[in-house]
């Protein structure tokens, strides 16, 4: 076992603590949140009342293994808490996410989620994101177009490739890995990649994370957000003003 | 015949006065549409050597029967000029496109052209954007998280029916018709929409109109972008800028 994935158990179980009876649940995807899943079916065997939305195909053969209750996320109005991994993170807490190609489910999730907890080895953290490329989901007869606005802005745009086929998400749409180099406005590119037809989502989860938890040697250290984006309801609300 | 129809005939002929030999072209997809493709098929038989990347399966058609070459969006680098009709235009050209359902593959097309001809009736003319609802093209799975995020921002999400089913564009997807009203600002609600994750594309056509064509009763009357905004390579230039 490498210390690597001694951190992502130890940050795993650290978050399932904030798990409580009752909750719903947002189960994420990767090898990270695969250790948390274990955990929460732990909880479940122990007696706890659960339901989950899983957030990849693979994730929700796992939990239905370990007897947790499922749900659609057109099921559910909200997100109790969910636990998800991460490819990057830096301190703001933003994130780059689908390397594992799950990014569209989970990033609906992390929407609608209270607490997004995000758990990690010491290696996911970064000074200024973008040393990993950005997963950008695109409807398949799209892809040589996206990838040609991202080669255009200044990106470089690799389609993701499984063998000689097209990598296949979960919705059978592709991937494009935007490579912009370490960004310094990540904000400004996510939006340049949801403007483009044919984009279904991409793997810039901006203003979602409200706590990041790593594994670090034989510790845990965990990361809060400021108390200025605590309070989802207020974002909202200023949303509603905006167009109302 | 109404005097709509003879409106779109006119500003249809008057907008192929602009397609000249050897020319790539973009064909748009609808009843004002379908006067256009007629009259670039005779000139065609004319004599003219023309190549077209058609933007729904039904111009295909219609292209097609009128011996038109056809090529893909993917076949081009760019598009000469397309002529393309709009549910709504203002006066600073923006439009509201989508009701016949092609605006993915309209938008596409229209990115990646040159000068960009929008044909229409006299009563597409609003001062401000938002009577007609705002397509928004979205992953069939996502159809409910879709509307309950327009719902939420202040806006209301109408599923696009076609009869008891679905209606499914050319590329199996729904339809969300996004109703904020008379807009102040359609370019933050564009952005708003292109964010919500399994949003293909939306129908605001924003800076991307070059001249707007209408008939008025018996004439034609043209509308023109202001000077600023008529450098598309300007505008590249400035994405660049902004993220190599």
């Amino acid at each position: 076992m490498g210390d690597s994935t001694k951190e992502k158990q130890l940050a795993a179980q650290e978050a399932v603590k904030l798990v409580e009876d009752g909750m719903t649940l947002g189960l994420g995807t990767g090898s990270t949140a695969y250790f948390a899943i274990e955990e929460i079916g732990q909880k479940v065997r122990n007696g706890f009342s659960l339901k989950a939305v899983p957030t990849s195909a693979r994730t929700e053969e796992q939990a239905r293994g370990l007897g947790i209750e499922l749900v659609s996320i057109d099921d559910v109005d909200s997100i109790d808490l969910t636990i998800d991994g991460t490819d990057e993170f830096d301190d703001d807490l933003n994130l780059i996410k689908g390397g594992g190609g799950a990014l569209l489910k989970e990033k609906m999730v992390a929407r609608i989620t209270d607490r997004q907890v995000i758990i990690a080895d010491s290696t996911k953290h970064v000074e200024r994101l973008g040393a990993f490329k950005i997963p950008v989901e695109v409807l398949p007869f799209t892809v040589n177009y996206v990838k040609s606005m991202i080669d255009e802005s200044g990106g470089i745009g690799h389609i993701r490739m499984n063998g000689d086929d097209f990598y296949l998400t979960d919705e059978k749409n592709y991937i494009v890995d935007a490579d912009y180099g370490l960004m310094e406005d990540p904000y400004e590119i996510s939006d340049f990649l949801n403007d483009i037809e044919g984009v279904v989502c991409n793997g810039l989860f901006l203003d979602l994370a409200e706590i990041v938890i790593i594994g670090k040697d034989d510790s845990v250290v965990t990361y809060e957000r400021e108390a200025d984006d605590e309070e989802p309801d207020e974002e909202e609300g200023t949303e509603e003003r905006l167009f109302a």
